[in-house]
């Protein structure tokens, strides 16, 4: 590749600019804060959403779509709501626009001003629950149980590709239940569902935990979240699932006819992940040399390189590739053949590499006589020569196992970054030396919490599932604490 | 169903919105000209989805994405396009809201005022077109082959469900090419994946032709097109494909290096079909009875109602239909058991009618008895006994007859409604009491062809590909002509 690759520790945030741009993933567009996502990003995000939409199939979901746009009252409905997310968005007033009369292009139409403004959609319980109440009038109407695939819109002044866009893609799951119960048990199925995707499909390790109120949903009674680390010791928020109690029934007047015949509102939850995984993903794995990818998730899993100085060779080496293959194929691994012609071997190398392919194979003409290959591990950077005979056996065993290493890796890094600490010394001195999870008790109130962010610009990441309760004294205050709570800088 | 049903003879128009209320597959929203799409619906659209993605991928193609909002500026930059598609759009001028100082909700904060205005993509060629000229500078760059999914918005008036909204889902692929000929061949080339798509899997015949300049893409050299007839003999635009020339290569000044060392202006494509194909199919198969689908499309091939009177009846039932469930998804055939209680059977007979469901199978304690089940045809209203034994094989195998059987059924009548006519007086008969296609001479002049719209509402739906040359007088001017054209009244 014909850059100077940045390392991670020279600079963290310019190695992962770097990633996005050189191995083809996404860019800046003429939006400012939209993102283009390219071929090789896209081809991510949809192994993502292949699998998580057989995931959600799965647990009893069905996918749906409602609009882009939603009436402006609609958001100042549900009171904590609008706070949340009426700020920036993106409005929409007029609808037509016309020539410009001193001839300079078009200017929008006075004439055709909307009498309420529509908002982009930021997120849609809003519109899919006034949807819902029309669906919903008995206890047989229920449970809803819908997905839907779409793109959202956040207004956002400092953007990060992937991890902080105004235009991100996502999906948004909204249910409705008769009873709590229900309603909170599929809230935390489906925060089962991410960290099941996470770990065992990107190779992520999370934490599985309960946000505080100052960082919960705009409109929900809890928030279930999954929390990443990344390799600089930022956590990263990576998916979310709420249990939004009966609020959007209450704001949209969603009732329903129960079995002993009594009007009761709907509970609710609500759950979503976004393109944000694929920054995500880029950062847990990734190394001074480019892009590191997962086999389950690499659109690429094994990429094939002939060496060869004649047409001849050149030939038989593809002839061979071919029928590799096929092999591979029949075994659903996912291959492409680097024929080009147009640039060399050692260019194609170091272009694979960078893009993060699992496994390399190169052949040249002395592997074709030995009935060999070189056989190249991105993950751990090894070679070894193989015989061609049960390669492809070879190959469909070892992947898993690049997964499997991989994850525990990231889980190694991420176990030894949760930090205990007990005083307020303690807790500044490892969030600059050994950034990470901080595991330190605090004393349950909103205002600590938000002195401590003021402080060090550290939160609460969530309190994690399987926490012990333990006795203990608050970091910053002193004050009495039942438990500890995972702190950390986070994007 | 609780309703009384409208004919196609009754109402046409009535008809098709019952069926897209009553069959469950989408509503209209409280955004006006914005539609819902319902669970039952988006899982034919889905369907629609990965069978043209594939096909996408067949062909060489790749998914990415492009930004939601385009500069207001960028319209202006093509000509052409900016009369097709600047007039009716949705146009975001500010960013934020605010709370409203007199306490109603939340008001357009005038703070927050966009510098330039940003549309909501009516179709996605001048974004992606400014965004290829970061991508493109010598030949080796090319071809670019990529398709997006993704929403988009025209401002309608009069909408439709369906057929005419103003937010729609759809693919779009845009492609950039060294030479003219390999351009033009790409986008012929997708005419023939849409036509492949209509016929062979939605089972609706279509007619490839090239479109007048009137009725051509803003911004194209050539309009492409598949054009399917509907039972009320209105046409219906199915797909297009656009040979755009370098129209938005100039515009957005996209020049590449060819092998011999020259600038040259980039040649484009563009290809798409939307959300409408769901409104097709409705219309193309249905009958007085609620939708018909195509084997390949329904969601749910093949429904399974038990009839009952004790649990031990109902137990016995739905322990066959799990195991011949087990073996139909085994030759991937998608299968429900419809096991719900708190309905009876009639009532579920005359829903999966209603939903078009192509097969119904149902067993009762005699059935049990005797080994058999009552196999019943959506598409034909027939119903036979048939053994349990070997079932599954023959369900195997009738699936596609009735494919077939669809197909065969759409094209007789549609090309029973192919009518030719040499004068005025006949072209105004047929279009009132044979409506349909009507092949008849044109003098090839804009005004005529305008002048026929005006006077009948027909328009040229297409010129067909496959068109024998033949001397012939204009039905409105009499002067002469080389070729037949195809009129209808349309969608």
């Amino acid at each position: 590749m014909g850059f100077d690759k940045i390392t991670r520790k020279e600079d963290y945030s310019a190695w992962y600019n770097e990633i996005v741009k050189n191995a083809d993933l996404a860019e800046h567009s003429a939006v400012k804060g939209c993102m283009v996502i390219k071929p090789y990003g896209y081809a991510i995000w949809e192994g993502m959403q292949q699998k998580l939409d057989f995931m959600f199939k799965e647990t009893g979901h069905s996918n749906a779509y409602f609009p882009l746009l939603i009436p402006k009252s609609f958001l100042s409905k549900e009171a904590a709501h609008v706070d949340g997310f009426a700020k920036e968005c993106a409005v929409v007033t007029h609808y037509r626009l016309k020539n410009d009369p001193n001839g300079k292009g078009v200017i929008v139409d006075p004439d055709a001003k909307l009498e309420e403004e529509l908002i982009i959609r930021p997120t849609s319980e809003t519109v899919i629950w006034s949807t819902y109440k029309n669906w919903i009038q008995s206890y047989r109407d229920l449970p809803i149980l819908l997905n839907q695939w779409a793109n959202v819109m956040r207004w956002e002044m400092r953007t990060r590709l992937f991890l902080r866009t105004s235009e991100f893609l996502w999906q948004e799951g909204h249910t409705a239940h008769a009873t709590k119960e229900e309603a909170l048990a599929e809230t935390v199925q489906m925060l089962e569902v991410y960290a099941d995707f996470a770990e065992n499909f990107l190779g992520v390790p999370v934490i599985k935990g309960v946000k505080t109120p100052n960082e919960r949903f705009a409109g929900a009674e809890e928030t279930f979240c999954i929390e990443g680390l990344m390799q600089d010791g930022k956590a990263l928020q990576m998916g979310t699932s709420h249990f939004l109690g009966q609020n959007f029934a209450k704001a949209f007047d969603v009732k329903f006819q129960s079995k002993e015949g009594k009007m009761e509102y709907v509970w609710a939850s609500s759950w979503g992940v976004s393109t944000r995984l694929v920054g995500a993903l880029i950062m847990a794995h990734s190394d001074d040399d480019g892009l590191v990818l997962p086999p389950n998730i690499a659109p690429i899993q094994v990429v094939m390189v002939p060496i060869y100085k004649t047409e001849e060779e050149r030939n038989a080496i593809l002839d061979y590739f071919k029928s590799l293959k096929k092999e591979l194929s029949s075994l659903n691994i996912r291959v492409k053949i680097d024929d080009r012609d147009t640039h060399k071997p050692g260019f194609k190398f170091a272009e694979w590499e960078y893009k993060g392919v699992p496994l390399r194979i190169a052949v040249g003409p002395r592997d074709m006589q030995n009935q060999t290959v070189e056989l190249a591990r991105r993950d751990t950077k090894t070679k070894e020569t193989f015989n061609q005979d049960g390669l492809a056996n070879y190959i469909h065993g070892l992947l898993p196992k690049i997964q499997e290493s991989l994850y525990l890796k990231a889980k190694t890094f991420r176990d030894e970054r949760i930090i205990e600490v007990n005083t307020w010394d303690e807790f500044v001195h490892a969030l600059d030396h050994t950034p990470g999870f901080i595991s330190a008790h605090w004393d349950g109130s909103p205002e600590t919490e938000q002195a401590i962010k003021d402080k060090t610009k550290a939160t609460i990441r969530c309190i994690p599932l399987e926490n012990k309760l333990e006795e203990g004294k608050c970091i910053l205050t002193g004050n009495k604490s039942s438990q500890r709570v995972l702190f950390a800088r986070a994007y």
